[in-house]
């Protein structure tokens, strides 16, 4: 189906499920994560965030907030697997020394992710994670609300300065079409020239899987999954639908059906994600899902008729 | 977004809908969505299916699995609409009295569904319609089971033989890719030269909405959708996020997101619809999602892995 043979799936299911709740997940469901991603043949696992617990108190955070080395080595045990673990950081969220030599560190890869406007220090800091012995992505966040010309330029220098592997196309808001992810894919091409084009959809418009189909379509090499399509307010690409799309024998679906069927089928009574009508608001208006999830922990959250008059009024915007 | 600028909007919320609960929508229900989708700028409402009552027990079902003119009247009351009212009818399942002259009925168009290997007998029928005086449609379902060189055939013969408005592609299996869509509809266009082409998707893969758009660009002209994406199974492609898309001012979102916020969120407590794995696996296996809709209704409704691996072992397929 895509005329790329070297796809990679780069699964987020702790990382960025865990915006939804803190990050609060028990080792023992990370660890059945784990083992159905190596069995699944995912190919990069981002286990958390690693962040400084300077910044972030960890009595209000569960561990893949900070996702030390110790506990990578508690979840990955003496399993023995082909598939790269690693984190993402963010600007200014994140101190040098959290990062031992990737020699100590049971962590293969680090992807830093930015708003275009800090592409400064995020060269910086990938170039640091490349120093320290990581495979070193960027993931450009917000890529919606950018126009091509900056966009272009933030490349031209990742291009220029760092040694990344890849480069991410990350529509945060879930506000873009197939054809939007064409355009943003074929900018990325055109001006990494020795770096490789990722992709991380949003499901707001219930387009995440199909944005994503078009990013391979268009020359991606690296695409964001997450089981069941977990992920703060609208969730992601869901696994299970790259893997019976790619149709490459090296993806089996089916680890990713057992641990939906014996892990995420009660996370789904407890935390909500998905196709929900206040997180299709903000996507359509090219907005962050904060105001959306802000809503839906009040009794007004399935109002949606108001919510949509709330954001589209010209004193709301007033406010903002 | 699309070079069409002869869009047009084609609500099955009732019809399709009702495939879930036997039709069984109260009058009210039906009105608040008639008003919503007259208001919203929808083109065309399909307000249910016409059958006959020699062949469905009225008792087990609800009004619009036969959608008498009576029942229509009442529904639209004294509102003026310029939004057409129509049903579809199933082949072998309508008899031609139930059919007055459209000059005495409310009704102005009717949609034959049809399988491929019916096409003679949809043919027949669409030209009874057409007889009678209403704008007339034919539906080939299943269309990710048939081969080209019979559809083709198929499409030739409704060319030649019919004067319906326009053929649509309906992917009932909902395992179709937006490639595929593109595929197909070109089939269409290439055989249909002065009738339109249609699209109705299934959301199986979560691909209903962005697979309209996929028809919408390749030159189809009409598009089914449902309020909030309801019908059977995986649900159809959601009014809201193609309204949202065309940015064409005659269509207008804030009614439809208040008919979702007055009436589906209470109707989504009762009955079930959108991605759930066990549609998304008869999906991508190309299989009808009768087996997934009988699962749902056991105690084991969330054993995705074991319901794949029982479709998937090949006792199962001899068995079937």
């Amino acid at each position: 189906m895509f005329e790329n043979k070297n796809i990679r799936v780069v699964d987020c299911t702790i990382r960025d499920g865990g915006l939804i709740n803190k990050w609060k997940f028990s080792n023992a469901m990370v660890r059945k994560v784990f083992l159905a991603l190596d069995a699944a043949g995912v190919d990069y696992m981002e286990i958390g965030y690693r962040a400084s617990e300077k910044l972030f108190p960890p009595k209000e955070f569960g561990p893949w907030r900070f996702t030390k080395d110790e506990v990578v080595r508690e979840i990955v045990g003496d399993t023995k697997t082909r598939m790269k673990l690693g984190v993402m950081i963010d600007i200014d969220r994140v101190d040098p020394d959290d990062l031992l030599p990737a020699s100590e560190s049971p962590l293969s890869f680090v992807r830093v992710a930015t708003y275009l406007k800090d592409i400064n220090k995020a060269v910086a800091l990938a170039n640091l994670v490349n120093e320290k012995g990581y495979e070193s992505f960027i993931n450009i966040m917000a890529i919606s609300t950018v126009n091509t010309f900056d966009l272009e330029e933030g490349l031209r220098q990742i291009e220029n300065e760092t040694n990344v592997t890849a480069v991410s196309v990350v529509d945060s808001n879930g506000s873009l079409y197939p054809h939007d992810i064409e355009n943003l894919v074929s900018v990325y091409k055109k001006e990494l020239k020795t770096k490789k084009t990722g992709f991380h959809a949003h499901n707001n418009m219930q387009l995440a899987f199909a944005n994503s189909i078009q990013a391979l379509h268009a020359g991606s090499s690296f695409c964001d999954v997450t089981v069941n399509g977990i992920g703060r307010g609208a969730g992601n690409c869901p696994l299970e639908l790259l893997i019976a799309c790619l149709r490459d024998p090296k993806y089996k679906l089916e680890p990713v059906l057992q641990v939906m069927q014996d892990v995420f089928v009660d996370l789904q009574k407890e935390i909500e994600w998905g196709y929900i009508i206040p997180y299709m608001i903000t996507g359509i208006l090219n907005e962050h899902p904060r105001v959306a999830i802000a809503v839906r922990n009040t009794d007004k959250k399935d109002l949606y008729a108001d919510f949509y008059r709330q954001l589209t009024t010209p004193e709301c915007f007033d406010n903002k």
